[in-house]
């Protein structure tokens, strides 16, 4: 639904080169048409395997001078380093350059940033990613079909936005704009609190009995539920501290939940077990029939909106808030005294009443169609 | 591994014609051969259903009807009425007639059993099953390479238990023999918990934010986590209430686990994270190391014993105990007063050791050897 947009006279850094930064490098160059992808490692070897495998066209030894003819910086260095190498990203790139970066954290970042830095580094997490590590694995298809957020500040220039957002879907992902502490939470929630309790029971299994029948014999469920157990030491470690508050959150939360269970079961009250159940059920059905809405059900939610900073993420924000996804959006920029439009799109009815009701009640013009009538 | 029995004459009688009686019922006969299957029922519509799939070849009103000829009887009635079942079952059925069920847990169903009826009822839980009930959704394959758990008691007598084993595997599935409590233990650690701490996570996410999110875009590990959330509501409350007590000790020493997680997060401590991910990954590995021995790997150990009750159950239960899994196993019987010999066939040197060490310990003379050399 976005104008398809040129890429080739762009140059590209990317500042790391591993399974991420490489893999970018390749989907940035076979999908996205971009010609000039600059490098930067501190690590020669590294270089030189990007270079032969033509992950990237240039190499750099400093993140400053690879990002210094740079119309679009992607920072993927590991998560500790993130908000220093953004900030020099920013201070030795062109002043029209946009930084962003793949961690898969995001509040720390955001709140690192200035009201200038704002307007062009945003934040990005793809979610994909690889049992093997390394520029040797990178590939192109890494992004292919993944969900990739981005999160924006409130004074993100619309600009850099769109480019950001259009060269995301260009790559064949799925940009997905999101708050970045809401960001943190779902990610405390479908990701770090799993990888939590994946740990727990495989750590439980290995004290107890029937070690080779657990794997071997026991039906899906424990293998379902063990496949992300001891998954890197070093990487996850970062992670949940990282994402400290929010996994906090959901573990207190989790537990409390399994508090209740555990009461159930100790009164020997099925009623109560059978609600639990039902309870999840539920919520299961209502997230598969939210996932099963195709495209025939898209609609179109156009908004005015005044030219100042805020808009874009106090409208993404607010939809996020009341779980309406956006499925594609694009930014329509007039003047300074005419404003512009978002065009957001949605799946099903239910979400585009809801979505529109939303942005009407922050006192904004709402307008909506069905896409394939 | 074992003699390859003839079936043709048997005649077997199947309590409970759903999903799994209708399936041994089709197993019986297009596997093990058998050419009278005689299906009970209490509803009329059940039974022409199941004899016009042809998964019975007669059909029967009562329990008491359907096992008067019987040489085998598999009850498949819900958990709740096995019990009661097993015992009508065995004061109507020729005195020889062996009597088993499949129901998902396995002490209640033992304790029940006098010294007598040990003779010839073996508790059975094949570890299949479907989404889909009804023996209109009866297939032939439902067992193939199934783990099909055995619970002897300890005077089961031993050419019952042989007739039993050989049967199970003909249809396709693979017997494991293991001591009932530790079975309960086994399923509450590998089955029922992960059930409850599916259920707890899903309706975790069902209160939070990012619903369509959090199922659709959100990587791997939170679909791997929630798939069996919301499982059938009364099949399962009955399962959890069943195994109450060992799904209780699995519950309590989970959470303390997560509270480990918990304080280590509080405290911000990443070593502590680091080890416990380490932990979980020392047990994966283990148990993955354990899986993926092969048949070049077989062993046999062959343990003389005499001829008296409860040697098969002491000595199955001695390696149960100890994590030996047991691939296969035959009996031998000679006389009483030469007693028999009892082989079991288990994967891998370190575990042929292990074996023939316990066994040892227990005063029974035991010989190992390679199966392929």
């Amino acid at each position: 639904m976005n104008v398809v947009r040129d890429f080739s006279q762009r140059t590209v850094a990317v500042i790391g080169v591993g399974l991420m930064g490489g893999s970018l490098g390749l989907a940035l160059q076979a999908k996205a048409g971009v010609r000039r992808v600059v490098g930067a490692s501190r690590s020669r070897a590294t270089l030189e395997t990007a270079l032969r495998l033509g992950a990237i066209t240039e190499a750099c030894d400093s993140l400053e001078d690879g990002v210094a003819t740079a119309d679009l910086v992607f920072v993927c260095t590991p998560v500790r380093d993130l908000v220093e190498h953004v900030r020099r990203a920013y201070a030795a790139a062109p002043r029209d350059s946009v930084i962003t970066d793949v961690g898969s954290t995001k509040s720390a970042l955001m709140a690192s940033l200035t009201r200038e830095q704002q307007a062009t580094c945003i934040g990005g997490h793809p979610l994909c990613g690889s049992e093997t590590a390394g520029v040797g694995n990178a590939r192109v298809s890494l992004y292919d079909g993944a969900t990739y957020f981005l999160t924006p500040g409130a004074h993100v220039r619309h600009d850099a936005f769109q480019m950001l957002y259009d060269i995301v879907a260009a790559l064949g992902a799925r940009p997905v704009v999101i708050d970045p502490a809401a960001h943190d939470r779902l990610m405390a929630l479908v990701s770090h609190l799993p990888h939590v309790l994946a740990n727990t029971l495989m750590a439980l299994a290995g004290r107890r009995e029937g070690g080779r029948d657990a794997l071997t014999s026991a039906g899906p469920s424990f293998r379902d539920l063990t496949r992300i157990a001891g998954s890197n030491r070093r990487v996850w470690t970062d992670i949940f501290l990282e994402n400290r508050t929010a996994l906090l959150d959901a573990l207190r939360e989790y537990r409390a939940g399994l508090d209740e269970a555990l009461a159930a079961l100790e009164a020997a009250d099925g009623e109560r077990l059978g609600e639990l159940i039902g309870r999840a059920a539920a919520s299961r059905q209502r997230m598969l029939v939210e996932s099963s809405l195709t495209p025939d059900e898209l609609f179109r939610v156009v908004v005015h909106i005044p030219d100042r900073p805020g808009v874009l993420k106090e409208i993404m924000t607010a939809l996020g808030d009341e779980s309406i996804n956006v499925e594609d959006l694009a930014l329509h920029h007039m003047s300074a005294e005419l404003g512009g439009s978002l065009t957001v799109y949605v799946l099903g009815d239910e979400t585009r009443q809801r979505a529109a009701a939303i942005i009407a009640a922050h006192g904004y013009q709402v307008t909506t169609a069905k896409v394939v009538e």
